[in-house]
């Protein structure tokens, strides 16, 4: 921090949070009006049965207004699910997250609301898709896979599966959004690391080496063509993304397909050095050239149906499989490592401002779950160099904290009363690096139960915080360790460890997590959360998550190469939830090292008051 | 124990290991001859190529004199390996065990040995395989996954894949062994623990239950027929089996294929009661009219190409897919359980001899390996009820401890010199259960790097042991637990922490096992191995072995279903290679806890000077 602030925002400046919303925008009024404009239109093309995923073209966590199909539709505003509208009934598929929200959002009379632990759309479609009749499925925002398993169940009932191209909603939504255009900016190479040359020569030795003898990669997430060309967007929320779509040949110039009107004269010079630049109509005549003759990648996970139908309708071969530059753009370069480890710093900062601002104010009364988001993007935004949030701040009090993917708004916003926890899991985007972090925050004095169980999270925590492993071990394997003192007491929780965090892109990135179902080995450079949890139902949650990055690692006397963790997020644990008699020497030496350095890093950048809570907070246990 | 014993066997009866040979039986010298006498046979037949396979039709772990094909061709004696024979070279794959021993023991003129890490089978035919030929397989020793790997290589060199049903070896080989015909016996319902119509409705009900509509089980894997019909056998060595084939229809009476010599009276009339009984020679005939209109479930792991063939051209249909006995037989029953706890104690009683003996004598010099393992028999002898060693013992001083698979024979006998670890892995087949032990000793004063290791690999399999998790836990998420210590000085061991054990069957069984391929969810009554291991190329190998029990644990406070281990295996742990100062308090509780557990139950079973050792030997850290 160059100027000196003041510990807490002065009126002029009042809290405030401009990157989310907590209006609660249900709104399923007009849903049965549209499913029948829908159903016309079914019924004109010869449609039984018709999907509308919550995805777009390029299965992004968050899409543009554009593409909010599901929302429009049904009004249900979560961010997964599928809806199958048939001819007299229509099946909205939601997961355990959304399984009241839905049903409170949508009209029931018409859309049914389906858990998905209960039954698949494709178990369903079997059981209601009249035999013989067809189905028609969105061939944009179907991936291969999301077919195949269409396709089964269309079977079953020797149904027909189409392959629609045009959007069925756009003739009936009038007021449908532009796409999004938002200006392209070039990342710095300080931040980036890498030239696009540079990337792309490993993106073609990666090609090269593919036993499938590959011709070419199609890049269908936005992601990994914002990373191979250092560029970043805002077309949607939180992730500063342009969206794009590429063609990488196994030798040669790649072709970049993108709105041009999102590239000012010095981005597009900057392109144009290592790319064909085209716009977004050409993708599918120059695919189905390029394609004759040739075997094309298509990334299994984010790949549009269509653009496989393009490539062989084209005379090419299509290999299903992972799009390489996901796993190079997982291992972080040298000068993406030291971005992040600055972004770190500066939220940091911004954490040690809100941790002393809540434990003043807090225990006063009357602090709100949206009092406490406010706070936080307000000292967040007061480093100056605040983008976005990377996710809607998860802040949950009392028995909201037990709801793993709580969103406040203004109906649910609860006071954080005394005698609670009060749980908030929140990140950054800043110029050079993403941030998550979660803290679990006691107002007054907490209960037994709940230190002991914070201190069998926090020892999970250090387990994997302290963990060394040979090259090779996946998430999988490590997954264990952050469970293991929750299971010795016959608890356990109900979602990963942690996952892949990009530098300065999404803050859920692939291959790599740190689950039960991470079979991918974690290399140097990954960068990941650790981020345990315990979760009691009606009474309280508790989450505690640092981001750690994969680095190598030579023990004494080792004998394969070892990587552990370093930890990146820098923010004090509470003190006092910690059960100093439950924990080992290593894990005390563990935490007590940890403060020291948030207090090393953080203290010297935060006004005084702020400093000497930090003290505090930081003292050895 | 009735009488009491001296403490160790008197001169009139002096070490013996009859139950395991150490004659080095490698002798390769009429491979060559044999090669072109099968050549032969194979031209006669128009096939270009042909595989032995280290199996039987049941694909046993222990096959019979008979069916050591792969032995008798190429005079390789390992427990896995395959042969494949072109026109003018002949490959015969080993694993990473038998690397060495495979040249040495062959002629490696005629035949070239490759290791499977370089290369598999079948990505060698593709490369050898003349273009558009034939490669016979053996329809009765290929697995329905084993064929479809051929098929896919076959395939790739325009190659025709034919089944051969003979085995082209009969003709060839003039002393071939009979067939074993080894009496069958019933297993007593007090070790049993349920009867044969008791478990058989158990088998119906999860053949009602599976989705796939079976109408009836063919049970290729002999094990699941002793443990569905409670009768053991001889027929190979270390598992008490007899050979046999089961067709178990959804409703009604199932038909035993077997040697009806093996079947005296008693016997014969007791399987009556429950089967058809009927000679091998009717299972084609009998499976081929069962089949007609029918589906048929084959073990994917042990059911023969052939039998599917028999299923389809009968008119049925084949459903790959497990055997639901195996996983019947795995969670073991309130009498299996009994046994196994009482075969433990009297296992107990033989190892603390022989712990005692070797700490006598081993300091003395001039004890070998084979002495070890003449004693260690002995002793399981004397309690007057070992049937069979569960596996050839693995005996191994200094270096040779070091080979994880070693087997001690005449040639590679070392003596166990003082300043080496020693390490036994050995086990016991009794009538009323099934043991596998593995201890490591100190003979003389242990190096620090020594003790480091071993304390290491304790906490390893201490961290098993303790374990509690929630129902659902597969052994996958156990295993790192046992490797946590090893990995934080980048150290690891190269297999799996823990195998799945029958009730006086075989000493290794599915489903379960603790490894990072082992995707089974334990369940209550499994038995598995824990046996973490660190092994120093050239120098010294350790390894801990207990058996332990899954038995359902509620924790206070517990929230979920949970389990955890009853250790099965009574013998101390080298106290002189623990170096207390790495373990936790509740490691060193859990020792001493253990140690006076086996105090408790050995001592009063064992001659006072064995039990004065014990005491020593067991006293708190």
């Amino acid at each position: 921090m160059s100027s000196p602030v003041a510990a807490h925002p002065s009126p002029a400046a009042p809290f405030q949070a401009i990157f989310q919303s907590f209006i609660s925008t249900a709104d399923g009024s007009a849903g049965p009006a549209r499913l029948a404009a829908l159903r016309a239109v079914m019924a004109e093309r010869g449609l039984a049965g018709y999907i509308i995923p919550r995805a777009d073209a390029h299965q992004n966590e968050y899409v543009p207004a554009r593409e909010e199909r599901l929302a429009w539709l049904t009004g249900f505003t979560g961010s997964a699910g599928t809806c199958v509208i048939l001819e007299d009934n229509a099946a909205l598929f939601v997961d355990g997250r959304y399984v009241l929200q839905a049903p409170a959002q949508v009209d029931t009379a018409a859309f049914t609301v389906v858990p998905l632990v209960q039954m698949s759309p494709e178990a369903w479609l079997e059981e209601n898709l009249p035999r013989g009749t067809s189905l028609g499925f969105d061939a944009w925002r179907t991936t291969l896979d999301g077919r195949e398993r269409l396709s089964r169940a269309v079977a079953a009932v020797g149904g027909i599966l189409v392959a629609v191209e045009q959007d069925l909603l756009d003739p009936i939504w009038p007021d449908r959004p532009a796409a999004p255009s938002a200006p392209v900016r070039q990342l710095d190479m300080a931040f980036a690391g890498a030239d696009p040359a540079a990337k792309l020569a490993q993106v073609q030795e990666e090609l090269a080496k593919d036993r499938e003898g590959l011709d070419g990669l199609l890049i269908s997430d936005p992601h990994n063509t914002a990373w191979l060309f250092n560029v970043r967007g805002a077309d949607v929320n939180h992730t500063p993304l342009p969206l794009a779509w590429c063609l990488v040949p196994a030798q040669g110039r790649p072709s970049l397909f993108i709105d041009q009107g999102k590239l000012g004269g010095p981005v597009r010079s900057a392109l144009a050095e290592v790319a064909d630049i085209a716009p977004v109509a050409a993708l599918e005549p120059t695919l189905a050239t390029y394609a004759q003759g040739r075997t094309v990648r298509l990334d299994q996970a984010t790949a549009p149906v269509h653009l496989g139908s393009v490539v062989e309708r084209g005379g090419g071969r299509v290999s299903k499989g992972a799009d390489p530059v996901t796993l190079l753009k997982a291992s972080k370069n040298e000068a993406e490592i030291a971005g992040m480890r600055s972004a770190h710093v500066r939220d940091g900062v911004a954490l040690a401002r809100f941790l002393h601002w809540f434990a003043e104010t807090a225990p006063k009364g009357g602090l709100t779950e949206i009092d406490a988001v406010e706070a936080l993007e307000t000292f967040r935004r007061e480093t100056g160099e605040l983008q976005d949030v990377s996710f809607p701040t998860i802040s949950g009090a009392g028995p909201n904290g037990a709801i793993v993917h709580y969103r406040v708004t203004q109906d649910t916003n609860r006071a954080i009363a005394t005698g609670e926890l009060f749980l908030i899991d929140s990140g950054a985007q800043y110029p050079d690096g993403t941030t998550d972090v979660t803290r679990t925050l006691a107002v007054g004095t907490p209960t037994a139960e709940m230190r002991t169980r914070y201190t069998q999270v926090l020892k999970g925590h250090i387990a994997i915080s302290r963990a060394v492993f040979p090259e090779g071990t996946s998430g999988s394997q490590l997954d264990p360790l952050a469970r293991q003192f929750l299971w010795a007491s016959g608890l356990d929780f109900e979602h990963g460890t942690g996952h892949g965090v990009g530098a300065g892109l999404s803050v859920h990135e692939g291959p790599a997590r740190i689950s039960k179902l991470g079979y991918v080995p974690l290399k140097a450079g990954m960068i990941l959360s650790n981020e345990p949890g315990y979760y009691k139902a009606g009474a309280f949650g508790i989450r505690i998550e640092n981001l750690v990055l994969v680095e190598p690692r030579k023990p004494e006397g080792a004998e394969r190469p070892s990587l552990g963790f370093e930890v990146l997020t820098l923010a004090p644990y509470d003190r006092t939830l910690i059960d100093t008699a439950l924990l080992s020497p290593e894990e005390r030496t563990f935490i007590d090292f940890y403060h020291r350095r948030v207090l090393e890093e953080i203290g010297p950048r935060v006004p005084p008051a702020t400093r000497a809570f930090l003290e505090q907070a930081t003292a050895p246990l």
